[in-house]
């Protein structure tokens, strides 16, 4: 296994054990460590991309959305371009941590390769690979199962939350373990950057802790360095959009512009989009979360910033705020849904993409566990 | 995959389900149906041995002793010899669920498998694997863990003796998930048959529980058969044989004879052994268990009946018991002892055992893991 060092800039504090980064990581004080710190990587990427290898996961539960292309999917191809190394990991097990069936999960997986791609996410650089696909990777649950306590895996917030969502289903086994397989998929690959939002910040401190306690508990293949590097939050910026009727953007409710949808099938569903009865067109969140919703879309696909064209739009109302967006969005889109469109005919393309990216991760993950059996004494 | 079907014979009584199976597998009424289908199993075992894949299981938590040898290990042989296709699984990473440290792990599994051959395992008709070894077995317990729920995992009588023997110590998600680790070891390799005392039953129930809930709620690779074949009991008949200090017999307390010890160790140790100060020696069970247990020892080893081995001896006391059974041990491990100290000297020969099954083990595992991604649609 051959990894550079995780980046060697200063903290902006005192870093905190991972115990007790782990049980304050919600906290103010450690949000806004992690903030700071987030924010000089973010100055470190482009002077040394060598340093980073980059992982981010998509549940494949639907088609991505323009939720997920403005949260995450957009940042993927500047990385990539700057030279870091970038691991998209379609996390296809986690679809069953929170329901019965796997739905149309060949479809779906596909789905997603053919939108990275499309936002320009290039294979002969960068990985694409399937949870599922990688056995290597998905043996670290085992070790790492013995360094987490019962009481740790309750206490995580996303564990938590994920189970009241649920709506009194019983928690599964692959629920609450949760935490333990998201951090073998961080580990394995020795991912350093990871895309996160605050809430899940948990999670990456529940990796950091794995890490740091397989390196106490079991100790190293080489004796200058642990068997997993260290990952760190890169906290996204991204402004938040609801969805078409106001509420939450979720793939389940029906309420997203999917990244594969036609212009006209855009256009009708932003005709429909929920706004207000005032004509005059503001921006102002707050009250007026719809039309300002619809206005923070527009500003995100070119249209200049959110007051400038409520200014613009005056008193023309809701009709021409969404002339205006439908027109801004499909004009952003266009390239995007052509070189969609074209990779979506080639299904044995994509098929192709995706199992070079399985072949790299099991490359790779094979080479990590080698150093984690050898650190076990495990290596017979 | 290719396997035939599990034996088609009649049940004894009607089956209950999976669900009903687990939750009475303690029951007095389940145990009589287990051991009834165990002995009706034996009978057509010789019968029909190419019905039969078995699977056998041990934790290298130390060395083994005439406990595990009369426990088991003294049917691996006959069994292998019969035409049945012979399992030997190195639980190395059920050492870590209840411990922080793996010990001498190499060593000791490296004894298992010497103690192994020793006992007449072939390993051109067996396969000695270690589970550390065979990554797409592992990977099972993630769409697992999909199928039980958090509160069946704290139901299973073995999780929860083990958790009060650990003595207040923390659960460990490794020790929680156990019953669906061990369901991924005997069902990856769809072996049938499994010896367990009667305490383990719940383990298997769990298995077969987790086979029948994969095959409703994921479906089948074709269409015929369910992806995993129906493990079977094969409840011991073992003699309980206690340590020599009339206590449970156990690695961890010292009160044992190791196969690998010399003659003159196994009579220095049973010279030692607690008994008491009758000089009449009789066999009395209940109120004389360690004069017992040497009687049963020396008959396990061919010294005869316990009652009249104790005849023999009359008023001769202690002392004549402690030297016929030293005698009678050694007698009877001598061949085995003799072949295992040239196994132990070559190592390299014990690691090409070992990984010729780790190979073969993958092979398996390998398809077993084709059939469950093509079930679930995931074979991208």
């Amino acid at each position: 296994m051959t990894h550079t060092d995780s980046t060697a800039s200063q903290a902006t504090a005192p870093a905190p054990s991972a115990e007790e980064a782990l049980a304050t990581s919600t906290s103010e004080a450690s949000l806004a460590r992690s903030i700071a710190r987030s924010r000089e990587i973010e100055a470190d990427m482009p002077a040394n991309p060598g340093r980073y290898r980059m992982l981010t996961g998509v549940r494949p539960t639907g088609n991505m959305h323009l939720g997920h292309y403005f949260g995450t999917m957009r940042t993927w191809a500047p990385i990539q371009d700057m030279g870091i190394d970038t691991w998209i990991l379609v996390a296809d097990y986690q679809v069953i941590t929170d329901r019965d069936g796997v739905g149309p999960i060949r479809e779906r997986v596909l789905s997603l390769v053919c939108d990275s791609l499309a936002v320009g996410v290039d294979p002969q650089r960068s990985t694409i690979f399937a949870h599922s696909a990688v056995p290597a990777a998905n043996q670290l649950v085992l070790p790492f199962l013995s360094l987490v306590t019962e009481s740790e895996l309750h206490r995580n917030p996303t564990v938590k939350a994920e189970l009241e969502a649920t709506d009194g289903r019983a928690m599964s086994g692959l629920l609450l373990t949760y935490p333990v397989h998201q951090a073998a998929d961080i580990l394995f690959c020795q991912a350093n950057l990871v895309p996160v939002g605050k809430d899940q910040l948990p999670h990456l401190e529940q990796a950091r802790l794995i890490a740091q306690r397989f390196d106490k508990r079991y100790g190293r293949a080489d004796k200058k360095r642990p068997v997993f590097r260290r990952p760190e939050a890169l906290l996204g910026q991204a402004p938040l959009l609801l969805g078409l009727d106001g509420e939450k953007m979720s793939k389940s409710r029906g309420n997203t512009i999917e990244l594969r949808m036609s212009a006209d099938e855009t256009a009708k569903l932003l005709k429909k989009a929920k706004t207000d009865s005032d004509r005059v067109i503001t921006y102002d969140p707050a009250s007026r979360p719809e039309v300002a919703n619809l206005l923070t879309l527009a500003s995100l696909c070119g249209a200049g910033e959110p007051e400038q064209i409520a200014e613009r739009i005056g008193d023309g109302g809701a009709g021409a705020l969404k002339t205006l967006t439908i027109e801004a969005v499909n004009e952003y889109f266009a390239p995007i849904r052509a070189r969609r469109a074209e990779l979506a005919a080639d299904e044995a393309y994509l098929l192709s993409v995706l199992r070079a990216g399985n072949e790299r991760a099991t490359q790779v993950a094979t080479a990590t566990l080698d150093a984690v059996r050898a650190a076990m004494h495990m290596d017979y």
